[in-house]
């Protein structure tokens, strides 16, 4: 059976060229970056070549780079960070962010109103875009953080975020933004974007698990998340994982040099999607129809559940999901659809397909072939097509 | 020239078996584990199995092991976890360590100082033992949390762990301990020992760096340090690094079946190394003679620097370190070795050496030919040793 994997805003396979630079770091040059001889100092030259690569890519000082293990870390050690380093001194405060983050960004800022913080979840419109009025209404002499998303890991939607950090900039705030879903698929440019906080995943971009990164533009004060032995200039401890932090930069390289070529290749198979997709009956395209990731493609098929369809799907070899594979296994319906203002039973039968590397035209050709008829068996036995039809 | 690999505790070459074990989870079956497709379910099956292997050996259940970044990460989690699970609830309280504990766990608990919390640092003997009665009497009303170490990661004495967690109980006092030492090289069976929380690290073992575990005891309630997705039973959110969990698993099953056979071999190189050094003048073994990793060699060389002789041993392709491998770039003497009473400029003269898998007896050899070498050739241009003979 053809195999399609559509679900790169999930995880994406390690590209075989990112495998091949890790290696070397398991067997042989293993040594550990802090030890003086000369096995640690092969691991802290990697290391630093490493950071030096991403910083290039992302257009900012090698040393305002901190490696974490992947985008969780990331995000929780930017909000955690910068209010930790108030909690310490006694002060509490403000945090805006918006109602369609990842969980990790939602589930920490929750946390962080269990200890005292309050936090202002602003609202999206129909296509998930934070609106500059609204940011700049919820902006308290209180504040002092903002994060919001630069792409949607769900509908995609990629916010005008140059436009939301000046306005928190002009109020003296921090800016974090998650950057995982969009950085190889759309320039992320620090310095251009003028963001304080940035975070990053390996695996989503064809890199390793278990690894990620964090800009901290230099003179943020944020406590770290795990204390320990000082590595990463103090912001975080233990032991580098070389392997990884080699796979992030190496997978960023390759996604970087590619994007030209490859996004485009991408998004006019992502096109092809939306287009045959949306030829089904009492089905739409979520998020923005401009402002998108190359790679996002965001369904509803009216009458049937998406995790059914998801099922189905997988049963002959496509590969998808219903919205974040992180909340897959929960029964509420995603809350990025809620927040766009969907019902609750549309927002129950959503579909998310996202390209990467590896699909090619047949894929595409493959899938608009299976998805109608998967939908068309679906609806024959959708409880809600029946009373719908009552 | 031969190369002689001395620093496992620092970190360790991965096994060509877990290697192995790992490769195909990068590029072939790279699926998220939350996924609901057929890609996901591998994913979690293995995530699963992993989760298995990791309880067996530690005689605990599947559930009750959170994986992690690594050993870092796991004691990070452990000390703030019990800590924030109080400060959310507007209490703080008082927590209990020992003087030699690894930079993780001190500057946590001194980070949780500066939030309020109130910490005790119980001294060691000269052996770097905790006394029951120094813990005993720490304990107070308020105390709810005890973390010391299994076995040291400088001079590889290993406590009397069951006594001690067992004066901890009596109080009704949570005791955590860093077993990132000890796990494989002598046995760590979690009933037994009867902790509440452990730590483990993969890359101590011949495992993967980046991968850890935290064993939490059914019941212990615990904040978790990373909030997002909800994974790990919500005690560790973040998408799983199944490459490194399968290779954690893999390192363990394959250090804890080969223990038997391999620690009593590299114990008795680890006394060769010990007759030989203790034999060169001004020269004594640290650490407890009998409760001592099988694996730790530490000595301290009088009159000579031990970041010269590291330097130096490394340049005849010795690769050893002078106490923990985090700390090996400050200039400040190790805690460890003050804590057990040496005076600054001896403990500025120590030498680690830590024996693994891949030690040979002809390693030992060239190691006892090359270190008496290094060790005069350093006194003669010793500037300590001149003042010494004035």
């Amino acid at each position: 059976m053809r195999q399609v994997y559509l679900d790169h805003s999930a995880t994406s396979a390690v590209d075989p060229r990112v495998v091949e630079a890790m290696m070397p770091f398991f067997d042989m040059r293993y040594g550990n970056a802090s030890s003086l001889h000369t096995m640690g100092q092969e691991a802290s030259r990697a290391l630093q070549d490493a950071r030096t690569t991403v910083a290039q890519i992302l257009n900012c000082h090698p040393e305002e780079i901190v490696f974490t293990s992947g985008g969780t870390e990331s995000n929780n050690a930017a909000l955690k960070g910068a209010a930790f380093a108030r909690l310490r001194k006694g002060e509490k405060g403000h945090i805006i962010t918006s109602t369609i983050e990842h969980d990790c960004v939602l589930n920490t800022c929750q946390w962080l109103e269990s200890l005292g913080f309050s936090v202002t979840y602003v609202p999206v419109d129909t296509y998930g875009l934070v609106s500059q009025e609204s940011l700049e209404d919820a902006i308290t002499k209180d504040t002092f953080l903002v994060s919001i998303m630069h792409a949607n890991n769900e509908i995609g939607t990629i916010q005008d975020i140059r436009e939301l950090v000046q306005i928190a900039h002009d109020h003296d705030v921090l800016f974090h933004t998650d950057a995982v879903q969009s950085v190889t698929k759309v320039p992320v440019d620090v310095h251009d974007i003028g963001v304080d906080m940035l975070s990053i995943s390996s695996h989503k971009i064809h890199g390793p698990k278990g690894a990620g990164c964090l800009y901290v533009k230099k003179g943020t004060t944020i406590d770290p998340l795990m204390h320990g032995g000082g590595h990463e200039k103090g912001f975080r401890s233990g032991t580098e994982n070389i392997p990884g932090v080699v796979g992030l930069a190496k997978a960023l390289a390759v996604g970087e040099e590619e994007r030209p070529r490859e996004m485009p290749r991408i998004e006019r198979l992502r096109d092809e999607l939306i287009e045959g997709a949306s030829a089904i009956e009492n089905s739409w395209l979520n998020g923005h129809p401009k402002k998108r990731l190359p790679i996002n493609a965001h369904f509803c098929f009216r009458f049937i559940e998406g995790e059914s369809l998801v099922l189905r799907l997988s049963g002959k070899g496509v590969y998808a999901s219903t919205g974040s594979a992180c909340s897959s296994k929960s029964l509420k319906p995603s809350h990025v659809l809620l927040a766009i203002g969907l019902p609750p039973e549309d927002a129950h039968s959503s579909l998310r397909l996202t390209l990467g590397r590896d699909n090619t035209e047949d894929d595409i050709q493959y899938t608009l072939k299976v998805l109608p008829e998967v939908v068309t068996d679906l609806r024959k036995i959708s409880p809600f097509k029946a009373s719908f039809q009552e």
